[in-house]
C-alpha cells in the first residue's frame, strides 16, 4: 500500500505485487473538509487510512520521504497530515518503508526527473487502468510499485539487509 | 490538560482549574528516542499522551497555536509530533483549543513578551510546586492554566460564544 499525505488529500492505493506483475486492487482519496477545525481533519485522515488498512490488510506500506520543503507553513501544515497518517499505519502494526521522489519516479516511469503527467500515464499504463487515477491517488500508487520493485529486486538476490536499511 | 508537542520531547500538565486557584494535577514529558525510525517515534507520542489521557480523563485540552516557523525541516518535524499528538486527543473525544503564544504568556506572567524562564518561575509560583518543572511541562501547564483562565472568565460572563470563537 501506497500512501501520499496532505492535509487537504491523502491518496492512498494498493496493489498486488506478488505475481511477476502489478495488479491494482484499490486506491482512493481521503478529503478534509478545510473549513472543519484541524483536530477534525486529522482524525479524518487518521480514521480514513486506519478502515482501508483494515478492509485490505496490506502486508506492507510505502511513503514518499520528504525533503526540505521550501514553504515552512506548507511543511508544518503537510507534517501534521503525515503525522496522523503514519500513525494509523503504525498502530495498525503495519511496517513503513520510504522512498526518495526520485527513486519512485525512477521505478515508475524509468527516470529521475519525470513529471506528474508522466507518472499518472505510466500508472494508469502499468496497472492497465481504464482511465487515470485521481493524482494523489495516483502518487500513491506510484510509491506502492516502487516498494513493491524494490521487493522483488531484493526478494531475488535474497537481501533483507539491504530492505532493512532503507526503512525508516 | 495543555500539551506541548515537540518531536524529541512532548510535555504535558493537567491542571485542576474547579476552584479559585489552579492546582497542579500531573504534569511529564514524553520522550522520543532520536535513533528509532520516525514512525515508531510518533507511535510513542501517539501512546503516551493516549495513556496520560485514559489516566486523568481531562475535561478539555489546550495547545499553542504555531505561527509562521522559520526553519521549514523543524516545521515538518513539529508538525509531524503535533500530527500525533491532536490525533491522540481527537481520537479520545477531548476537545481541542488552541492559544497563541502571546496569549500564554500574558495568562501566565502577565506579559505577552515574557521569556521560558519566566514562565517557567511563574508556573512554579502560581502552582506552589517545589522545584521548577521540566521546560516542556512547564509549557504544557502554562497553555493548560492559559485555558483554564479564559474558560473561567468566560463563564462569568456568560459567554460561550466566545469561547467556541477561540476553538479552532
Amino acid at each position: 500500500m501506497g500512501i501520499d499525505p496532505g492535509s487537504r488529500k491523502t491518496g492512498y492505493g494498493i496493489v498486488d505485487m506478488d505475481g511477476p506483475r502489478s495488479r491494482h486492487i484499490a486506491s482512493g482519496c481521503i478529503q478534509t473538509a478545510s473549513d472543519r477545525p484541524l483536530p477534525e481533519r486529522l482524525k479524518t485522515i487518521f480514521e480514513g487510512l486506519t478502515a482501508v488498512i483494515q478492509s485490505w490488510r496490506p502486508a506492507e506500506v510505502a511513503v514518499e520521504q520528504v525533503f526540505m520543503h521550501r514553504n515552512p507553513d506548507s511543511a508544518l501544515k503537510l507534517g501534521q497530515a503525515r503525522g496522523a497518517a503514519l500513525c494509523a499505519v503504525v498502530l495498525a502494526g503495519v511496517p513503513i518503508s520510504e522512498y526518495a521522489p526520485r527513486a519512485i519516479k525512477q521505478a515508475v516511469v524509468g527516470s529521475g526527473a519525470a513529471d506528474k503527467s508522466q507518472v499518472q500515464r505510466m500508472i494508469t499504463l502499468l496497472l492497465s487502468l481504464s482511465e487515470p487515477p485521481q493524482a494523489d491517488a495516483a502518487d500513491a500508487l506510484a510509491v506502492a510499485i516502487c516498494h513493491g520493485h524494490t521487493r522483488q529486486t531484493l526478494r531475488r538476490f535474497g537481501s533483507a539487509a539491504v530492505l532493512a536499511g532503507r526503512r525508516r
